[in-house]
């Protein structure tokens, strides 16, 4: 996620939306957690666009990425002037057409947008959880959006759509649930989180909890751990962009100035940006929900999932048509880790499309508006529609 | 540098060699800096191995990156197992030969290894200078080595070789000092950094001076910020590194482990090694000169060094032979930015080589064990001392 999150690129809105809850795996019926620890109760923040038709067959779920949120497209009050964040793609007329499906998206388990995370109050203390939350898996996030499909009576999702850490639920989905997914739309993802991308998150987690106001996470109703989550953030942030897109939008531009000041203050544009973004970021995010879920991207590892031996073998139980994204100038999750996806899936005879799209802007290109992708989306999820009969 | 430092591919050693300084810039004659700033006494740390010879015309001057320091080869004692930083390379019959060669190393201003830097005593106040320290570029860096050069009486150095900051180094003398550089020898660097690597130099900063015992600076007699300056050197080492390189050296393998501990602890290997090279770093580095290292390298540009208007303009007062080096996996000083310097280099109609080495070891390529490299240097050096008539 980030500033690009939100554009839009004209086009009608979906207008008001409104925030939802659906809470569930109530006392003495916890979710049971990868990990076996158990989790209850669970809220989950959800959002939806558009109609769910007659049968129930034209609902798409979207899954957000590290910091996004439940609120995808729309507005939440009439006044409001920033939208949800894949506004430029969920919309009436637009790349996931509000006029045709109904679209849902939930913030993911561990987060802390709405939904249960370990900023939530422990039932067990009446204090947040902190570090006493249990540490959750992408499987766990997807179990836990499962229950509210059950709940809105969706037997079959029309497609599970989501770049990054929703790309990774989308691939989840796709072999926990074989069944209740039609179409699976995983952009700028990985199937198996690389060394390099564990190197990132260990270091901004380090980042955080080398904040003395981190507290061993319990830092709830003290100052919180600003610096260090916003170092995290900044860490993130430039894993997000690309050596191209920093030339192009920052060089080395000096911020309000003619000449280097010789002092540590920020004085590349660049520097500046990272700081605000890293500042911007304390406000909204919980530093404990960013442990939380950069470890469970860490986890993500299909190859190996639940005894598997090969990725081959973790997508045999896959029926999902695919539509597999990437993009050139993403160096976090590089196209070859999305040709790896495309490969384990051909070898188990699935009906798979592959795209890697230019562009420069790094992994922050599924956020960006891009007319290729959105046409991409657009005609996949068409043909998906025809070719199962809708 | 990088757990690959002082590696030696056997071959002999120059052995034992002393640890020398050389202080200068003695009131009321400092050294005026690029910032405006005035600096002295200066002291340098330096070393040397082989023999200058009667004509003094086979000094070759290393320039060491970031962390490196004056010790590029040999022990300091008998006792000693490490060597230094580049004993691969330097050494009798080496790819620096010190059968032909004499070489000096000499530890960078701003630095903390022996050379005057932050941690150095201010004489204006009796201790240690912390953020009073000027900020130091690599013009500066270049000045004080010049006068290190004067005063063993080199007139024309045979060679200026270095990587990384070191290689910024080398360009610097070559249009600062034209006519006393016979050969110039950039390895893996730019002649402008680029967003990118001021953004993750920023962030490291940025998570120094966010611990709170880094105190604006002056932390000397208390705690020194051990945590900050680990992170930052997590930062910077996973910049040193590639994609490849760590999934070949980690992968997603388990430090000690069966499965998932499901907590924050260090689990995967690549994490457990990132804190040991994060804790090792702070045992040997000062934090404040992480600040100003890094902080002079994002000032370099030799695009617009003194006014100049390309780089090609600045290159115009060059005289040296230059022998151009990059790897194919450096993604912190691409290929691209090497031909860059070539490309400027030639349209002065200078005598350029350049040599793209296919490495999967990322920016640190150069501190690695590699014949192709030892080789370029060798045979362009034995090249440099027959066409000058040595």
């Amino acid at each position: 996620m980030s500033e690009y999150a939100g554009q839009d690129q004209g086009g009608a809105s979906v207008g008001l939306v409104a925030p939802k809850s659906y809470t569930f795996a109530e006392p003495p019926d916890p979710l049971h957690l990868e990990s076996g620890a158990s989790l209850g109760p669970i809220t989950l923040a959800y959002e939806t666009c558009g109609t769910l038709d007659a049968d129930k067959s034209n609902a798409i779920l979207i899954l957000h990425a590290l910091s996004g949120d439940a609120h995808v497209a729309g507005y939440h009050r009439q006044e409001e002037t920033k939208p949800g964040w894949w506004e430029y793609m969920v919309g009436p007329g637009k790349g996931i057409d509000t006029n045709r499906y109904f679209v849902i998206c939930s913030n993911i388990l561990g987060s802390c947008m709405g939904t249960t995370g370990p900023g939530s109050i422990n039932p067990q203390t009446n204090r947040p959880y902190g570090l006493d939350f249990p540490v959750v898996t992408i499987g766990d996030m997807v179990e836990a959006q499962r229950a509210l499909i059950d709940h809105l009576g969706i037997a079959r999702l029309l497609a599970v759509i989501g770049g990054s850490i929703g790309g990774m639920q989308v691939l989840e989905w796709a072999v926990r649930f074989p069944e209740r997914v039609r179409a699976a739309i995983p952009l700028a993802t990985t199937m198996r989180h690389s060394a390099l991308a564990i190197a990132f998150n260990e270091i901004a987690r380090q980042a955080i909890m080398a904040d003395p106001n981190w507290r061993e996470g319990h830092y709830h109703g003290n100052t919180i751990p600003a610096t260090g989550l916003a170092v995290a953030r900044m860490i993130g942030h430039v894993t997000y962009l690309s050596d191209q897109a920093m030339r192009r939008k920052f060089g080395r531009r000096l911020q309000d100035k003619e000449d280097f000041s010789f002092d540590f203050d920020a004085e590349f544009q660049v520097e500046s940006y990272l700081r605000h973004q890293g500042s911007k970021f304390v406000e909204r995010f919980d530093a404990n929900s960013f442990l939380y879920i950069t470890k469970a991207a860490d986890y993500f590892d299909l190859e190996h999932r639940g005894g598997s031996a090969s990725a081959v073998e973790t997508f045999r139980r896959a029926q999902a048509k695919f539509l597999v994204v990437s993009f050139t100038s993403d160096w976090l999750y590089p196209t070859y880790q999305s040709r790896e996806i495309v490969r384990a899936l051909k070898k188990n005879g699935l009906d798979v499309s592959f795209c890697e799209i230019a562009a420069d802007c790094g992994h922050d290109a599924f956020l960006i508006p891009n007319a290729r992708l959105t046409s991409l989306i657009s005609s996949f999820l068409d043909r998906v529609t025809h070719e199962t009969g809708h």
